[in-house]
């Protein structure tokens, strides 16, 4: 078998389902290969940036990695901005990019480019394939290395294939080397315990720890010991709503964070690391540690917390979110009133994908009493996140609700994942929080300004005369706009209903200043 | 001054005036500072892959650097594939990176990524600035890089500069150092002379060397020594239509450049590169050189070729292009017909953007004797290309018609520039070639499966249900769309005849086979 089929097969064998591409030529031996493995599914997309960041929200979701296949260095650069939050998030991403023939590298055809040194700044793991007999072993060995990082959770492995490799037969296909979970070091649990038994103690959860068994120990903890818990900012995967322990995050704005964080004596990080500034402003500080605060890392898998709760609160148990549901608003829609028809509207099982920014400060309040849900937010920054990661969670769990929940700025990065919304018939609702603006920056500036005595425009950051109901069209994607909070509910309502995706454009006004 | 305000009046001093951005907040103080320097103007991208094809554009019409403003790593990486195509265009162009507080880098916080690496795979020159006064300076070097290479023509230039850099004062702005046209070697020049006057000479023109003094020098070598002239196969920027001498461009497919080369003894290149395969394929060549051709490299300005033309050709005349109207045909719209409506219309002064693909394999020859106009073409093949790029040159050029002729596959990469064009009001008519169809993958997977005797769908390159239509309109810009000949001719006369963007669908069946 030529190596394409080597890899593929390989990866069937290692229990991978699907492959999220934008292929060019050099890729066509894997498409050609795709009909000859059927256990692979290929997944299209019409930007590079789609395929990553799906890959990202369905490695969330499945709990395992999915592939992406991407054309050369240009492919591979315009899927980085999403392979960087799949970095941050510790999601398992297996890149599979192609190159130019090995013979071929040394003429400097125009798609030539350092591919290396582009995957290097995004991937934990990173190999290039010689010929076609270790083409099968080298992939075996990245799906190990997307399952595998430090602390147990995943990570973002890139192997280049060049197109003679994939071409050239003599391949086999190799099975994936086991993969030990790395236990906690018991020293390291015990000082966590004895720092969570004294006073002013925060436990700060990310990664797994904040799926439902990291929050019902954390909980134990909480409950045993007093301790104050907190999630990271920024998780990749929450699992959230009634009958689960509510945890609040920490704030985007370091000032806010240091508030919440005020008096702390001792931080014990299971799965999150240590609390920074997002962005460094003048005069203000970059690490959010409070002075005198001694920081104890446990590590980030849930198990280790549940151990750290059979140690200091054997007996406690969790006390789980109680069923709210927020007061239906009325009048004209705000993202502040669109928070509380999500909230009341949410479904059980829904995935969330959370890139709403400036309109989204108001959800996580909202929804902290609806039904058992997925929440999945912006781990690295890199905006155009949401609605790629929404087609890939949807992928993961085809019996689930997916909810985008969106920026209209953010939205425009990725757009085009719409599209294979639709190609697959997924059940995604994406709600556009259309405010016309890239409001965090224009808070930002008016903050900067408001510092210089300067008031003048911010045109620059304006964003006029989008119509996402015509986009969403242009795509295949049925869609709806809401102005007032009650065409909203009756959209999101109707939306949820229905099988396929869908997109409300929710017509907001921008936010003035931070609300906290 | 802080460093932000010495970077944009060291731009302004050295004749910058524009910069394409996408901002975010470490760049605020960059686009406060665009306020205070009223000669940079400042034009807004949804996606940074539409800025960096933007400057691509505008260093191409308007033959000096414009300046890009990214924020950090991600954003950087979303623009690296229009600036890998302006890197093998040679085009000036400058980026300005934003980066985290110098001293906020060490907390690597989630936006954090390693820029100086990504900056590499598509920058000749990359720099870090480490402290305000050194802003400036390093601003006027950065513009003196773009504007410099080996051969004399630009390249990408990418300055990083730290948030604090760019907020502290003690800022200066600072010259441009001059910058010395490099000169012919003399010897290079008579060898390239003594194989031009001998038998089996061929003259492959690309870069600068593809403007009307270089075609013109050219057309008098042929006319003096009857040498084959011919241009690179995707040239940055061709000067061409009736008046001008005529170049064929050099194909594609590997055999048919084999063919065109037939028989050639000796190869001149003047701003070309030596002819190779653009993708390899099992069992044919990489280098498209003929056995036994001498090659005889020049360098890429057109006053090299000029000088050659003294020698060689001192009483020659070139000879131009005659005006010629392509038949207007009838019935339903192919791409062969489109071509010759663009050919018959093609307005004087016309600036092309040519990311047609498959549908563009008619146009050189239909275009051929239309009244004089530039044609851009994509240089890297890294697609997504044309609608940014169009963008960028209908601002270099403010009084000229633009015509982006564009592949739907492609279009979808960058798409989002189009809400500039409306929001610029810039003079640009996109053509979109819709044949619901990663074409040209097609026809290569038909041929990869047609020598393994598979004959299986292609579903997977297979891009059904895009309304450009709709998604013109939700950016802004009036559409129609034409599926006959007549409603093709009527929409572009019209669109030709209006100020501001419009965009025309024009429907055509892909293609079953490469034409040549």
């Amino acid at each position: 078998m030529n190596g394409a089929h080597a890899v593929l097969r390989t990866l069937a064998r290692g229990g991978m389902e699907v492959c999220f591409t934008n292929p060019g030529t050099s890729e066509m031996h894997f498409v050609a290969g795709m009909d000859a493995v059927p256990e692979m599914r290929g997944v299209l997309f019409l930007f590079e940036g789609g395929a990553t960041g799906a890959a990202d929200g369905y490695g969330r979701m499945a709990g395992k990695p999915a592939s992406t296949l991407l054309h050369l260095g240009p492919g591979l650069a315009n899927g980085i901005a999403n392979l960087h939050n799949a970095r941050r998030a510790g999601t398992p991403v297996l890149n599979m990019v192609g190159d130019h023939a090995t013979h071929h590298k040394v003429f400097d055809a125009p798609l030539e480019s350092d591919i290396d040194a582009m995957a290097s700044t995004v991937s934990q793991w990173v190999r290039r394939t010689g010929r076609a007999a270790q083409a099968g072993p080298d992939a075996a060995e990245a799906i190990a290395a997307a399952g595998r990082t430090e602390d147990g959770t995943g990570g973002v492995a890139t192997l280049v294939l060049p197109a003679d490799v994939c071409w050239s037969g003599g391949g086999t296909d190799a099975a994936v080397p086991p993969v030990a979970p790395p236990r906690p070091d018991p020293d390291a649990l015990e000082s966590a315990a004895e720092a969570l038994r004294g006073p002013g103690a925060v436990l700060l959860l990310g990664g797994d720890a904040l799926r439902r068994p990291g929050r019902e120990a954390a909980s134990r903890i909480a409950v045993a010991t007093g301790a104050r818990i907190l999630a990271e900012p920024t998780p990749a995967r929450q699992e959230r709503g009634a009958g689960i322990p509510h945890l609040d995050r920490l704030a985007y704005r370091g000032e806010t964070v240091q508030t919440q964080l005020a008096g702390a004596r001792s931080l014990v990080l299971a799965g999150a690391t240590p609390p920074v500034a997002f962005f460094a402003y003048p005069g203000r500080p970059s690490d959010l540690v409070p002075e005198g605060c001694r920081v104890l890392d446990l590590g980030g898998r849930a198990s280790a917390v549940r151990e750290l709760a059979d140690l200091v609160a054997p007996h406690a148990r969790p006390v789980p979110a109680r069923r709210t549901v927020p007061g239906m608003p009325g009048g004209e829609l705000t993202a502040e009133k669109a928070a509380a028809v999500i909230g009341a509207l949410l479904p059980e099982g829904a995935i969330v994908s959370d890139e709403a920014i400036t309109s989204g400060w108001w959800l996580p309040q909202a929804t902290a009493g609806a039904p058992p849900h997925d929440w999945l937010t912006l781990t690295g920054g890199a905006i155009g996140q949401g609605i790629p990661l929404a087609t890939g969670a949807a992928i993961a769990c085809p019996g689930r609700p997916v909810i985008s929940l969106q920026a209209d700025g953010s939205a425009m990065y990725t757009v085009q994942a719409l599209w294979t919304q639709a190609r697959e018939g997924l059940d995604v609702t994406t709600v556009i929080f259309s405010n016309a603006s890239y409001a965090i920056l224009g808070v930002e500036l008016d903050l900067l300004r408001a510092e210089a005595g300067d008031n003048r425009s911010r045109t620059l950051l304006d964003l006029p005369r989008l119509d996402f109901v015509a986009l969403a069209k242009g795509m295949d994607v049925p869609a709806t706009r809401a102005t007032t909070v009650a065409e909203f509910a009756d959209q999101l309502r109707k939306a949820l209903a229905e099988p396929g995706p869908c997109l409300i454009e929710a017509a907001v006004p921008p936010p003035t200043s931070f609300p906290v």
